[in-house]
């Protein structure tokens, strides 16, 4: 199996990764839920080759995932914006994250807390279906290939 | 940032992407919910070479997400199974499945559809606050150094 071959896998999981299956494609996603917009300001914060970000950002931007929107004409400056098909990937970052609070916890050095905006409380994820509300685990859903 | 400082990260993205922040890694995790436990059946699927696939298994397996257990004595064959770590992690697989079902959509090919395994009926995964209930979106929660 090739890599460029992945979007066409009938495997949904595949076809993800082949969107953003690379870190530091997840890593500029997390920081643009974070509001982090402009190219500075990721390689600044990811510590990264103009290179390697300018090729994440297009890829994301290919993928539909990322718009790119002039926010400054002389001279001209653009930013990097969640699509509605990138908002709809927050859930992914989400369940990540509180994997790994649960079960890569950092040796000593602060964490971060899931919180809701509104109250402030801490939140714990869930993964239900959204029909009958039971929860979703490995002994209750399995992924079955489509007839 | 260097990929193996990654797990003494604050950020869990970071941390989490550490452990499974490869796509073979996440190839060879769905195998493994797909009840696949053998490194022969998991290299035929995949279609990697051995040195891959025996890298990546023994990364899991030092980040104690997979167990390897003896099946067979002589000659000595062993076959990988989830631990508590890797079963939880079945979240973050779902909603990528899901997030690729709408998102990336397979052109033509057939696909992969979440049902439960008790009814077989189709379920579509959603991410909620198990204190409250209410949907956990980008625009519900955000994370936030712990203090």
């Amino acid at each position: 199996m090739k890599w460029n071959n992945l979007q066409s896998e009938a495997c949904p999981v595949a076809r993800g990764l082949s969107v953003i299956g690379d870190r530091w494609t997840l890593l500029v996603l997390r920081d643009c839920f974070m509001g982090v917009r402009r190219f500075e300001q990721m390689q600044e914060r990811l510590g990264i080759t103009r290179h390697v970000l300018a090729d994440r950002l297009r890829k994301l931007e290919a993928a539909g995932v990322l718009r790119r929107e002039l926010y400054q004409r002389h001279p001209p400056r653009h930013e990097y914006r969640l699509t509605d098909r990138g908002k709809a990937f927050y859930p992914v970052l989400v369940t990540l994250i509180d994997w790994a609070n649960t079960h890569v916890p950092p040796p000593g050095a602060p964490s971060v807390t899931l919180v809701s905006r509104e109250t402030r409380d801490p939140i714990s994820p869930m993964l239900v279906d959204a029909k009958t509300g039971a929860q979703i685990t490995h002994r209750t859903v399995r992924a079955v290939p489509t007839e």
